[in-house]
């Protein structure tokens, strides 16, 4: 049987390696995906993901997350939610919910608080010092602040042939205050199905969002497309539209897996590194560019 | 030169005709959907969109809505805003904006406080005598309180060939706090691009939510159907797919209209009202079915 998880950005690595070794004795992808964008979330030093990320134009680190799983199209979503350690399993209960499976700031936290997730302040020293630093360049040298924007993504398939998909960022660097990306939306950041596949998305979530590109992707495997092909066409489609109606594009960054733990990846960025794993190759970090072509190894220092 | 507004359920005639009326002297499409969406919004007999729109569980109107310009395919968004007269106008302002274009909560209230938008209590008295008796309900009967979710959605083509989509709504009666539905999520509640068409949609956003409806929509009409078939097709195949994989579904009802100023609409209910004006047609009220087929006409009374 075929199975495996692959996830956006180098940073996911430990967490892959994780869900890889559950996976392979049998563990479902939910609980995968969560356990592996946990280990992301709870790392200060991914200063785009949960503990440590970076703060908003308030000096607060506002978060958002999403769960679906592949088999019902449930979805549940959190986004700019405060001060709660994990917010990928806020976003995976709330996918059980029938109704209000999106919830945002304090509506996000009340909830959270009576289901008893556990609190934090997610706000470290480091990110302070980070903030002060480019406050003072926004200020001094009109400085585009709207840098740093690696969501975690992860896409999963598990040994009985289930797939599910999470999402965790803190978002672009010095947001206004209650900004969502595409991390947590439904189609843009992220899209999965267990009869076809699944793809998260990282970037710039304003451009993301003006194409449904992980929706895009799965309907491009479901016709027939290879994960590669799907992942190059959506992204190239995207971004030459975008060119040509707006005259700019922000990051573009895919990966995707379809139901045959088949997988690929793509961007219009120079560098986007990502980690994947299956039944057949251990957790290997790939650098893909806007070439497109080969994806190139970096290491297999997590082989097991 | 063709041109056509066409809107989400009756409540939407005042506002169209106004919106008719503009097209007709030659207002772009931008101006034509805002001024029509103000109208809904002001109206405190609509309670589910703007002014007068039922409260969520804490007896606060939290209210969402969306812009889409079909030229740049720019899109600006609000979520769960409170105490603002015009949530329409405060997302085409967001429109504008290359970051930061989607704001929820606190964040979109700051936002829409610095940029001079005008405040409103937007609870009425009627709508708090609406909440306590549902809130006995709920609690002496066991009722479902989600019901209820008549989002005002429309899509425009004006005479320059410029097309642009908005939403508005109040959301879920008696949601929870900061939840959100499909009416400001991009691909979901709304999608327009001038090249092809657009679409919105209206219903339980939760399962809306899972298919992408209003993007997969423009793509089929794009793909060269028309406008009732694409409606008809994106519709049965969501209502399908949500059936067989979680055994039951929402109300789902969807307009469109793509750049020739052909239209068409298309529901799972057994009756959706919608209203449509073209250069050709005087606002008129249209039922459709979920059976398909003919779009019966209701009235013309709003004839120019």
């Amino acid at each position: 049987m075929k199975w495996g998880i692959i996830a956006t950005w180098e940073m996911a690595l430990e967490g892959v390696t994780k869900g890889f070794n559950g996976l392979k004795n049998g563990m479902s992808c939910d609980n995968a995906i969560e356990e592996a964008i946990k280990i992301v979330e709870d790392n200060p030093k991914y200063k785009s993901v949960g503990y440590g990320g970076l703060p908003n134009e308030d000096c607060e680190v506002e978060l958002d997350a999403a769960f679906m799983n592949g088999d019902t199209l449930s979805i549940g979503a959190v986004a700019g939610i405060r001060n709660f350690k994990n917010p990928i399993s806020i976003a995976r209960q709330l996918s059980n919910e029938r109704f209000n499976c999106f919830l945002v700031g304090f509506g996000a936290e009340k909830y959270a608080l009576g289901k008893g997730f556990e609190e934090r302040n997610m706000l470290t020293k480091e990110s302070i010092n980070i903030y002060e630093e480019k406050r003072r360049k926004v200020i001094e040298e009109e400085f585009n602040p709207y840098e740093g924007h690696d969501t975690v993504g992860m896409v999963s398939l598990d040994v009985e042939g289930k797939m599910c998909a999470g999402t965790s960022t803190s978002g672009l660097f010095m947001k206004r205050k209650g900004r969502v990306g595409d991390s947590p939306i439904p189609g843009s950041g992220f899209y999965v199905d267990s009869c076809i596949g699944g793809a998260v998305a990282t970037g710039l979530g304003e451009d993301i969002m003006k194409g449904c590109i992980s929706y895009e992707i799965v309907r491009l495997m479901g016709e027939g497309h290879s994960p590669s092909e799907a992942a190059e066409k959506a992204v190239k489609d995207l971004n030459d539209r975008l060119l040509k109606r707006q005259g700019k594009v922000g990051d573009i960054s895919v990966v995707c897996m379809n139901n045959k733990g088949e997988w690929g990846a793509a961007t219009n960025i120079e560098e986007f590194s990502f980690v994947i794993a299956t039944n057949d190759l251990p957790p290997t970090v790939y650098l893909v560019s806007n070439k497109g072509g080969e994806y190139i190894e970096r290491n297999k220092i997590y082989r097991y």
